[in-house]
């Protein structure tokens, strides 16, 4: 191991992340998009200065919760719950049309193999939760009905996401689809989402009293990073992806989140949520966007054969799929077209959610160099294609 | 790769060093010390829970780092170099003193090899100049004359051990002591030393310019974290400590840092001063225990064989030498008996350089496993009784 080789990495990360965000924010475009192609460009796909190890992925990882527990903070989770009819009707649809859609195509138009089908239409379901709210906050929208519409779906579908790889690993290795189990397990995810933000907000008097009573510096980060690992791991110990764990941490210490006792834990709750922004932004601003250059870089264009007409078939048919199969999500929300579009579009990009099925779908041998490749292209195209085509159609949004 | 069994240790990390440190600093010992101790106990040492590995080593080295950068800030370059005969005294002598007597007891007294001896003596160079420096802050004795010299004295002393291990490096593959080579070396760290701060320095209205035109979040600690790791580089390559590099930032960045041109460029130092400790103080916070966590979990006490005479007669002599050697270390500073006693005391804590050292020598067959665990005996010794010695001593100090 070698640390100055390390620092190297990490210096191009935040180096070249910053000066493509920036030239993104100025072309008024999402700056996640710019960090996305940072990451492409530092990656193996041109100059090959950075491929994701280990800890670049698990730095990456940190990156992803404290994006969620910042989200969770500006989060209104009442205003979360009224809108999950909405929320849930554009996620369902947004899970089964991907999924029946991409299976259907893919065996019988395509024709490809039972099994490789389930796992395309499967990698077609797992909207980025971590691009679409990036993207979202990037244009300053995301206080608004549709972007509260979309965190929900997202939240939803990307437990959807982790349930359906589940079920299809297990059907892989087996030949069994474990219903119980997955009823199970779901039953789990949501319980954890009730308590968990309930519970950590009782933890406030505690916080602030540990935080009045410190000998030592750093007591607000050290207990906020803290609490945003522990409800990571619990959220995976019940089958939840982790950053569902740091979104309930940041719901919790929201100041908009009310308790049938709250006055009293309001009270230190103000001056708390104060002191833990201002100490919460600085780290979270250094490590978000490692995560999306490490996303960047985690897509390799080399594996890609342009030249092949095979490709650019399978490619075109399910990129068409991908895209259209998620826009048809915001049919039911209430309000203008734009704004079913703007919520559909939101929940195209697939990022680093279709970048695990994919290496899943490699690993396991299900997945040929061909159709590995097709659906490196699809989530490059869905992640950096979405984030434009929102900012033109949100533009002048509510 | 496990993202939840990462975020497991992590917590540990965090949480433990917390508790330690906040139990210490209300025994009014230095927390440092805390964090050391929580390391040993969630290390291989009692429970095991974390065994530091290559991620886990680079986010320590990042908190040294950090801690350096700090120390760097607070560094009145000036008063330093004012100081500079002082503290190249005591360097010298806490070079000369462990190096003679460790190997000629080791050789003639203890009756080990030559290699051994001098690979001895070399270990009982370097002082650990992270745990030093945290020490001096935790007892809030860092502006004082004193904690001058003894920061001169320790980047002297770790430029030394750097070069004394990579002379003993060569000498024990190739059989010869390359003197103009590490001549070179040398001459290669003092132009950087004297010229990484200026250049530095230089940079602050072009940082001042990218922070006032940023259209994205998170510029300061971006830009001053990318600082630090190019220095750090820069510093590697030249053949230098990294932390020297992260040193000269802090420095550079300095309040107190004045250049001949210097009036145009203060103008904006004071603004930004503010911004970058008010960004940076989280982070560093968050990330120096990290370090000294990781350096109490890479002692392991269970390569100790208490029960062996042999251990104790060699761990015993030389852990004398190694105390006494560094305390005579304060002689030549003006001042009371209680003044050269604090600052010869500052420099005997051996910390993360010794365990290189160790690991270096046994890795390379040098060490045998008695000697090895003497070593690590002594490092973990002199890191955990000087801080609380010093704290006796300098109690009224200045």
């Amino acid at each position: 191991m070698d640390a100055s080789a390390f620092f190297f990495k990490l210096l191009a990360i935040l180096v070249s992340a910053k000066v493509f965000a920036e030239i993104f924010a100025h072309l008024r475009l999402p700056s996640v998009l710019g960090e996305v192609i940072a990451g492409i460009i530092i990656g193996p796909s041109i100059l090959g200065i950075i491929i994701p190890d280990d800890t670049l992925y698990l730095l990456a990882e940190i990156g992803i919760l404290l994006l969620l527990f910042e989200v969770g903070l500006d989060t209104d989770i009442g205003q979360l719950v009224k809108l999950g009819i909405q929320s849930s009707l554009v996620a369902v649809t947004g899970i089964l049309a991907p999924a029946l859609l991409g299976f259907w195509i893919s065996n019988h138009v395509l024709n490809l193999p039972v099994l490789v089908s389930l796992f395309i239409g499967g990698t077609l379901v797992a909207t980025s939760i971590g691009i679409t709210v990036r993207v979202l906050v990037d244009l300053r929208q995301h206080q608004t009905t549709t972007s509260r519409i979309v965190l929900g779906a997202a939240v939803i579908d990307d437990i959807a996401g982790v349930v359906i790889l589940a079920l299809l690993y297990d059907f892989a290795v087996t030949g069994e689809v474990g219903i119980m189990n997955t009823a199970q397990v779901l039953g789990f995810i949501v319980v954890f989402l009730v308590i968990a933000p309930v519970l950590t907000k009782l933890l406030v008097p505690l916080i602030h009293k540990l935080y009045s009573g410190r000998r030592t510096k750093g007591m607000i980060p050290t207990i906020i990073v803290s609490l945003i690992l522990l409800l990571a791991i619990v959220s995976h110990k019940v089958g939840a992806p982790e950053i569902l764990g740091s979104f309930a941490a940041g719901v919790a210490l929201a100041r908009r989140f009310f308790l049938p006792l709250g006055s009293t834990i309001e009270h230190y709750s103000h001056d708390l949520a104060e002191k833990i922004e201002e100490n919460m932004k600085p780290i979270i601003n250094l490590f978000v966007p490692v995560f999306f250059v490490v996303v960047g870089a985690s897509i390799n264009f080399k594996v890609i054969d342009f030249g092949s007409v095979t490709f650019w078939q399978i490619a075109g048919v399910l990129t068409v799929v991908a895209i259209i199969s998620k826009m048809v999500s915001g049919i039911w929300v209430k309000g203008s077209f734009r704004k079913k579009l703007s919520i559909g579009t939101a929940m195209v990009p697939r990022g680093e959610v279709g970048l695990i099925f994919a290496e899943i779908g490699k690993k396991s041998g299900i997945f040929d160099d061909l159709i590995y490749a097709v659906v490196v292209f699809i989530v490059a195209l869905t992640t950096l294609f979405a984030p434009v085509l929102l900012r033109f159609i949100m533009k002048g949004e509510e």
